[in-house]
């Protein structure tokens, strides 16, 4: 895998909703804190000149020279202005090695180190969190003087691009360090390290007086050490975020971390003096990760996951119970359903409670009751239980029962996906079931998976004779315009909710989770039930292929298109271990289809990515990574190994590497869901046995367990 | 008074570091916290046509019409995109009429007010402060359809710029408002106003479907009101600033207002409970401010007050103490010395608790004792007690005993003010003490006194026999530098302390104070030690004039710049009502001094403005205003009228409207020290008796005492 190195990528703590998002040149990473986008900051790593004693050389991740004295000294008499002495390294000087927990940078003899352990998300209502929970990620800057004649300086720092407060030098005893107000701040607590602010780096380097490095009109704060000739010395620093107050709206909460933490400087001290057991839990979780991966996958792997955990946030509620949200990347959406199911497999592998707790706080809030209509007809039927495609937007909560997102009169984007989210708590909460053994859980929402199949059998048709096992109804929510599935930026052949081929056989896929579900509560009944309905609609899609093998994407609705994720769902039974034997004909029949829109190369771009939609330049990476391990683990395909090449080149795309992990790629063009957390489907590449969520503890908590032994 | 009405102005609560900022054209304004420049969102003002319903004009304060649905929905799917609707009025339609508490627009049948009362900031300490310190200001949207056969819609409105936080519709019972995550909102109690999100106003405006409303993702919020054909009707809004947890580093504070107020919604609630007082308030004031000024200084004044406003910022202590600080414009530096003694005749009219609560804190954490030298001589001799420039900036404190900006080695701009910063304190003590006749403060600060007294003469020379009252030595901690005033971005003939004709003008009012205060603490020898100086001051400025009568810049060092504020300094003891008949000479010299640079036209720009120096470009408006008044009270000469033109046209200059009050004007274009708090110097022009201070007292606390009597 030869590409550019030069994309963002998120190094985050979890759960803090914060990132130090570096890699793009240019002043486009830095320390965001509830951010849409990177910080668009310049972040300063750098070395001095082996041979020319204060001349320096950075990563390029910063802007041009800036000297803001003439806003205040408008006829130029200051004397502060000084000379630029740092050049950016050549690219071809330039090394990086990232993966999920460290991502590395070499130049010259500069390495510099980002680490952010992949690590699980304790349950803080049964086990200590502090330390997993700490708001902060773990920098190294090595410098290699043993060849060097002079004494060379290396250092850190940034720029903040926060509006409301200044830059600052830390004043708490122990700590050197640099910081914006009172939210983010890089410290080391090594004393051979003296911090500064300025307009320029080179006023922090070179001061002509050390008197004057606190200069608290300084825009930028540095961090630097110095390393004598014939020395090698590693320095380590902490990157700390910190939200206080109330931090987000409808539901008043305040960030779990609280707990222990009263300002950043508190955060910098524990991270910095546990930092040697993060370091050996990143670099323990990185080698599990790269084993058995071809580097294009473990690439999208790490990336991935980066970028979901820059989108974590735990919140405590005034009650004192913990509130897990995944922010939706770009959109800041707060745990999205559709991503919630999608990223379960890794969550489940992380942090089961935190699925719990996303399912808990859907059937508490975020859940409705409707009728449902047929189209065209005014009259409603009774329809049951829903749940919203979101829970509110930016650290703003939805009211209960309404998301963020859905409209109603509409037919497209942004319209109601009431029967989608329903199917989405349904494989979630099996998923749930399947990882954890939960029976406890399972009991107290015996009534909610009742309602959830008397529901989804009502969206179906009102009459029990006339169902077919999919989404005929549409929610009266919509006010006479349609349900729409999650694929709701695709064309109709992936939008539609009606009669779509891909949520038929997601429909089909909850049923027979449903049926595992009351296996699991004694309820043979309902069990059954729920199989009748996943019968008809296995029967359903079976019967709509066409002679050539295609199924249609809306079935019997003259939809032609034709579509990859029509297999998506088999993953679920899969996943779970559900019996689907009797459902060989259907297994047959996506198989065929599969086969025939990737044989026919209509589901496939010029550059050999894969297409999901043949009418739609829109493409989605999470969706193809779920794809690709349903066609290679239940279909026995083989790796698309060249569609793997062209993946990893869409993210790295000049045009999307700013973005970090992107998902919705239109002909390889990062177009929406940027900065996106929904990539970590990719993890179950890591599973080889018929247990996945097995798998992905084993991997997920396994460097954990293993330091912990 | 012909000019642009296109200016931003601040209209601000008191003390929350809050403007609402509107004016300029564009999306220049908008809800700004703790900024240092406006915060550029779009702000939506109008009114649906009289004719053509479903068509509305604005005021022309937003931007582009948007629709980031291509955001979510690249291949335009969606069906959210609604025609444009709105227009700008022509601005030949809108009037504006500005006054320092009300900042009215009309335009066609809509009138848009601005309220935001100028009032006392009473002491927390002491009396009941909520109502002032309620951080919101008020709006109301009057529609005349009297005339109209249709009814028309209203709408007021924001597109939030916070990057933290989307846009949310309030949900607290009674209030319909619409908000940026848990900072900034608009809102009414009118229950016949609706509110909505959106990406483009005319959704909200004529919403396909009302249940629509709450769309989550839209990036502005509208309030919409009705007004059926034949009524005229005034809604009333709040604009509410909410700032949660620890404000500032440093010292740890939060702000005052906390102690009421636990969310924007309680905010929003107490001040529209509360709306017509404050209007009541406001419209007082406003009458007041407006007898016996020409338009020019009125325009001037108001808009002085409003920067002042926009920068205050009322802390609480970890102790509970309250901590006044006015941040520095653009700059943010808080509490700057220079700006406090010069706002100190406004804000002693307005508050006098606040400028004790900054000299104290001044005292307690903003002191030093350094020791002094002669310029180019390496051996120190004794020094004494000094004050720092400021108290920190954006937020952050500085570190006790030092400022942010003050930096060693420099001989210009940013280097140290010890000597002047001392001579502020001072002066800012006596006319504390002459404004509250507080004789405990003043028995409480004996040693302080004193020990000024001392680091005066100390910084003069050495041996006593040698003195002239002015400063001769440089600051220890300038290390090797010389110390400047606090003119700091002009020419040496304002730049450098030492022999200083402005600084020396401003030695002998010090010293004078100094007297004054001995006298009211019955210390006739400390007050005779100061009188002393004060002759060695007069004595020497009055010998440096030249034959024309010009007195040079900096006395006996061979810089002929000739100087308007030589004669600010006569503001003090004119204030204060010091006798200076001994000083007759120096009144006398100064005057000639002043007739010389005025009539000459060496100290005029070519438009009529006044010039500060010779041999500078840069001028500043606050001192400007403040050497007028010196000017006509003092030394008896007419108002200059044509100068008062020229300096309005500086402001409302198409470049520097943007940044509502500015200081620094290079050749009339606002260069630094813009967004900025210090105009209120031009209170003084309010004045006409012979105690300032009372006459000021009467107008800015006198609306207060009239609406409660």
């Amino acid at each position: 895998m030869k590409s550019s190195i030069f994309y963002n990528a998120h190094h985050s703590p979890v759960g803090a909703f914060a990132s130090f998002t570096l890699g793009f040149r240019g002043p486009k990473g830095g320390l965001g804190l509830e951010l849409d986008g990177p910080a668009n900051e310049s972040v300063y790593i750098g070395i001095e000149d082996r041979e020319e004693s204060g001349q320096f050389h950075a990563l390029p991740f910063y802007g041009g020279a800036e000297n803001a004295a003439h806003d205040f000294d408008s006829e130029h008499l200051s004397e502060l202005a000084v000379a630029q002495a740092i050049l950016p390294f050549a690219e071809e000087e330039i090394e990086r090695r990232m993966s999920a927990s460290i991502d590395e940078w070499r130049a010259g003899d500069l390495t510099f180190r980002l680490i952010s352990p992949v690590r699980s998300v304790p349950d803080p209502e049964q086990e200590d969190a502090k330390g997993a929970l700490t708001p902060a990620v773990l920098a190294e800057l090595t410098i290699d003087n043993r060849s060097g004649k002079l004494p060379r300086r290396a250092f850190l720092g940034y720029k903040g691009s926060e509006r409301s407060a200044g830059m600052r030098i830390l004043d708490q005893l122990g700590l050197i360090g640099v910081g914006q107000g009172t939210s983010t701040a890089i410290a080391t607590m090594d004393s051979d390290v003296y911090a500064g602010l300025a307009w320029q780096p080179e006023s922090i380097l070179s001061p002509h007086l050390h008197e004057n490095l606190s200069f608290m009109l300084g825009s930028l704060g540095l961090l630097v050490a110095t390393v004598e000739p014939g020395e090698k010395r590693t320095f380590q620093f902490a990157i700390g975020f910190f939200r206080d107050g109330v931090a987000t709206s409808g539901i008043p909460t305040q960030y779990l971390y609280r707990r222990w933490f009263d300002q950043v400087e508190e955060v910098l001290i524990h991270a910095l003096t546990h930092a040697d057991k993060t370091i050996a839990l990143a670099e323990s979780f990185d080698r599990a990760l790269a084993q058995d991966m071809t580097p294009e996958r473990h690439f999208m792997l790490a990336h991935a996951i980066r970028s979901y955990f820059g989108s974590t946030q735990l919140l405590e509620r005034e009650d004192g119970r913990p509130l897990w949200v995944v922010h939706e990347g770009e959109y800041r959406m707060m745990n999205t359903f559709d991503l919630t199911v999608d990223q379960a497999f890794f969550e489940l592998g992380l942090s089961p409670w935190t699925v719990r707790n996303v399912l808990d706080l859907y059937v508490e809030r975020y859940s409705y009751q409707d009728r449902v209509r047929f189209p065209g007809n005014p009259n409603s039927q009774p329809g049951g239980i829903a749940f919203t495609h979101d829970m509110g937007v930016a650290n703003n909560f939805s009211r209960p029962g309404y998301s963020g997102y859905e409209q109603a009169g509409l037919h497209g984007c942004f319209s109601y996906m009431s029967g989608e989210e329903l199917m989405n708590w349904v494989l979630t909460a099996g998923l749930y079931l399947k990882r954890t053994g939960d029976q406890n859980w399972a009991e107290s929402h015996r009534n909610t998976f009742l309602a959830c199949l008397q529901s989804l059998e009502n969206r179906d048709h009102p009459e029990p004779a006339k169902r077919n096992g999919l989404i005929g109804l549409d929610a009266d929510r919509c006010l006479g315009g349609a349900e729409i599935t999650t694929y709701d930026s695709l064309d109709a052949s992936l939008g539609q909710a009606r009669n779509n081929l891909y949520l038929g056989v997601k429909a089909w896929a909850a049923y027979l989770v449903l049926g595992y579900l009351f296996d699991n509560l004694s309820d043979p009944e309902a069990a059954n039930r729920a199989r009748v309905q996943a019968h008809r609609a296995s029967e359903t899609i079976t019967n709509s292929a066409d002679q050539d093998a295609f199924l249609p994407a809306v079935i019997g609705e003259g939809v032609d298109a034709r579509i990859i994720p029509a297999i998506e769902a088999l993953v679920y039974p899969f996943v779970i271990g559900i019996e689907t034997e009797p459902f060989h004909e259907l297994n047959r029949t996506l198989t065929r289809h599969f086969k025939a829109v990737m044989d026919s190369g209509i589901c496939r771009f010029g550059d050999g990515g894969w297409r999901l939609s043949s009418t739609s330049r829109n493409s989605w990476l999470s969706k193809i990574y779920l794809c690709q391990f349903v066609a290679e683990r239940i279909l026995k395909e083989a790796p698309d190994v060249h569609a793997d090449k062209a993946h990893v080149q869409w993210l790295l795309d000049p045009e999307n590497a700013y973005y970090a992990w992107s998902d919705q790629m239109l002909e390889g063009k990062a177009v929406g869901s940027r900065y996106y957390p929904r990539g970590v489907t990719a993890a179950l590449w890591k599973s080889h046995s018929v247990d996945p969520l097995q798998d992905l503890t084993k991997l997920l908590a396994g460097a954990m367990t293993e330091l912990n032994a």
